[in-house]
């Protein structure tokens, strides 16, 4: 019996039969994320149910040399939390540590285990007339340990921030198994070195986070949708400055679209109408919300109306109820359904200084398109970010073998303008695997000596979430 | 010719006459901060003017063993940036290092010099009809650097956050004389670990900041004060929930002030009138400001109607110009100064849950009058960051060489009850060395080690701010 034998049967022994799998069936679904990659098996899945049991699993594991990965709800984009081909990794899943430990709607805060699915975070806070606005097409399955381990942004940063800045406490168990206790529900701490600050965006490298508390926000009662067509990313961005003013940073959505997508929606949702009698080059879907006596609707139409004045704005559609601002999201979840079914495509996450989005569109695209002609550019992001999905859609007509290698030398070329514009390779997704070779390209040896440091000090072994940020055994 | 004095006649010669002060009268300014507290006299005072140059001059104390005080406008609160009473430490400011390096209104950001004084980072954001919102009543005279090293609070955190909320980017020189770039003007960036987290708060020991990209908004084009009387704190609070959500958010200030303050107020200001007909044991001081088309005027109203109606205000005075603005504001203003007049008393700076602030202030009153029946508490503060000034005046009779031991043995109960909520004994001043006794009794001995390895990664021979935060040689 070997070692990693005896280690699996004391796990079982400490977490019970649920709480160990070992079939290679029941492992599948913890080998794959929702981009559909998959590296190998893991050595088990270890199913811990409360912050002592994943504290002893880690233990043992650190005592045992056994590189641990910490997973979430499997909505990663960057393969951070799949185990990888070696087969030698433990997978520790958070999914059994999944209750809201406490609310408390007058300090504005929910207490969660790190297991809880967002969605359920934010309907727990509704029952208190409060809201947790984290967004993400990934709410009904991601966990918020991930939405930490990743520092996940989504839809409303423009108003509410990254999850940094909605997390006020922490609890971690590091790597050998100790338990970093940071649960403050405080809202202002200026007590030495900020180290959660650390935990937050390290992808799990540095410990398991096992328990959060989370900053509510007052339950908005009202919004507005709009979808605005425009002649030029220019215009794009002068009408978001008028909008941050004249509503107020009431904006929880400033989102630009192509027309290219308006088609690719079209074509994966037929029964949506062009939303606007012409086309335009640009559309921005647009959304304030608000609590209290606010006039949201004449805020709106105040905007429209100097936007078109001043011909930032060429035409609009204002949704005057729920079903018709569902209408407009549509959109913009439908061009994501039309573009997965183009198949493979290159999909990036950069982010640039606002005032610079309109020329970098423009030399990113001219230079994507010298090198590949035929190709299809779908750039769309958050506009209050810098934030641009600037993906590509290899030519047609290209055989399937090619496409991989085609996109990765797009993706180095683009990434080469990006760093004309002192851009981010990646704005929220993270670094995991996928963004590593890049990321690393850019470090600059001071940079890598420093987050090799704090690497080393938290998880000296390197047995956390190995090969992911930084190589494995870096 | 001692080591030092060759380091310094090379900096005088790095520097320029103007660069080295080593006159005790000339570096007698540098010595002493706000609150008067003085130590003893630096080697000397470097006051490098580029970034290259505060690089060269840590290089060379690196090199030499020399400990460095960084040090900015003098404002802080815990000692943090006096030079040690060694007479060994070279201060560093960073005062001639004060340019505005770029502003970008559409990128709402601006880059500017770590020795720029917030208020003349305002007026530079004014001029592009931008805000950068951190206020404090130091602004006339804090640096950036400082506010950044301190994770400066004020009066403003309720709506826009903390320093650390506000910085986008940054430029440190570290100990050993490497400059850490990382001045990116990005939103949205999740390449890796965040190390510019760990800079911030970290009170000048890990490295000198010497440039910063700051966050703006649009600038708010009005507001709306109001001073409220209440009958007790739960009420205060019961409003401010209710503000949160019938403001929308757009609270820029909502301070709680005991009767006692009022009155000290007037003592320093005679020529205020008490600002309500009766006297009420609490007051509100509320502010609410925004940009485009809201009533804010409308806002309030509604929100006293409704507090009235519950009875939680009983009384209240709306500011319909900014002239009467500015009388209400005078209330926060003169009772500092009232204070300041009772002579030596104890300042704290902690903070609680928002829920907690009724029972907080209720048992720590008990316990502070139950052992100094004779004394007078005043506890005003932040409420929406559950942050309050619980501060002690002596009893009147009480001989001066007695006040220090008797204030300090309050503050030790003080902060007993505070642990019973789990509060904060430092919400925005940070530790410096005031605070460091009471902050390292109560750190875990494994959060002890994280801060140390911390401070060793970054600074291995301790000679950046050494005893701030930890113990000097730990």
């Amino acid at each position: 019996m070997t070692d990693t034998t005896t280690l699996l049967n004391d796990l079982t022994h400490l977490l019970g039969e649920r709480g160990l799998v070992r079939e290679p069936e029941a492992m599948a679904r913890y080998t794959s994320d929702w981009a559909g990659d998959s590296l190998g098996m893991p050595l088990a899945v270890a199913r811990p149910a409360t912050t002592a049991d994943v504290a002893e699993v880690a233990k043992r594991c650190y005592e045992q040399d056994i590189a641990m990965t910490p997973q979430g709800g499997h909505s990663g984009l960057v393969a951070g939390a799949l185990p990888a081909a070696s087969g030698q990794e433990l997978v520790i899943s958070l999914e059994r540590l999944n209750s809201v430990r406490a609310i408390d709607p007058v300090n504005f805060t929910i207490t969660v285990d790190a297991g809880c699915i967002l969605e359920n975070v934010k309907l727990a806070a509704a029952e208190h007339d409060c809201d947790f606005p984290l967004s993400l097409g990934a709410q009904g399955s991601c966990q918020i340990g991930g939405n930490i381990a990743t520092n996940a942004g989504g839809l409303n940063v423009l108003r509410y921030g990254m999850m940094r800045e909605l997390v006020l406490g922490l609890e971690v168990v590091l790597p050998d198994g100790r338990v970093w206790e940071g649960l403050d529900a405080l809202h202002k701490d200026n007590r030495g070195y900020d180290l959660q600050q650390l935990f937050l965006g390290s992808e799990g490298t540095l410990g398991i986070v096992t328990g959060a508390v989370l900053k509510l926000s007052p339950r908005l009662t009202q919004n507005r949708t709009a979808l605005l067509g425009l002649p030029s990313v220019q215009a794009v961005i002068d009408l978001y400055g008028l909008a941050r003013r004249d509503c107020c940073d009431l904006l929880t959505a400033f989102e630009l679209i192509p027309r290219r997508c308006i088609e690719l929606a079209i074509e994966a949702t037929p029964e949506l109408r062009d939303p606007l009698e012409s086309a335009y080059p640009w559309y921005v879907l647009m959304e304030v919300a608000a609590t209290g006596p606010i006039d949201l609707s004449a805020m709106l139409e105040q905007l429209l109306e100097k936007g078109m004045e001043r011909e930032w704005v060429l035409d609009g559609a204002l949704a005057s109820s729920d079903t018709q601002s569902a209408q407009l999201w549509q959109f913009r979840e439908s061009m994501l359904e039309g573009q997965r079914r183009r198949g493979e495509h290159l999909r990036t996450d950069i982010s640039v200084p606002i005032s610079a989005l309109p020329d970098f569109v423009t030399q990113a695209s001219e230079t994507v398109m010298a090198a590949s002609p035929e190709c299809e550019i779908i750039a769309y992001g958050h506009v209050g970010d810098g934030n641009l999905h600037f993906n590509i859609l290899p030519p047609m007509a290209m055989a399937d073998s090619e496409k991989k290698a085609h996109l990765h030398d797009l993706e180095e070329r683009l990434f080469d303008v990006l760093d004309d514009f002192h851009g981010s390779i990646s704005a929220e997704h993270g670094i995991g695997r996928t963004k590593q070779a890049p990321y690393l390209a850019r470090l600059s040896p001071l940079e890598r000596e420093l987050v090799q440091g704090v690497k080393t000090l938290f998880d000296p072994k390197g047995l956390m979430n190995p090969g992911r940020i930084l190589p494995a055994g870096d």
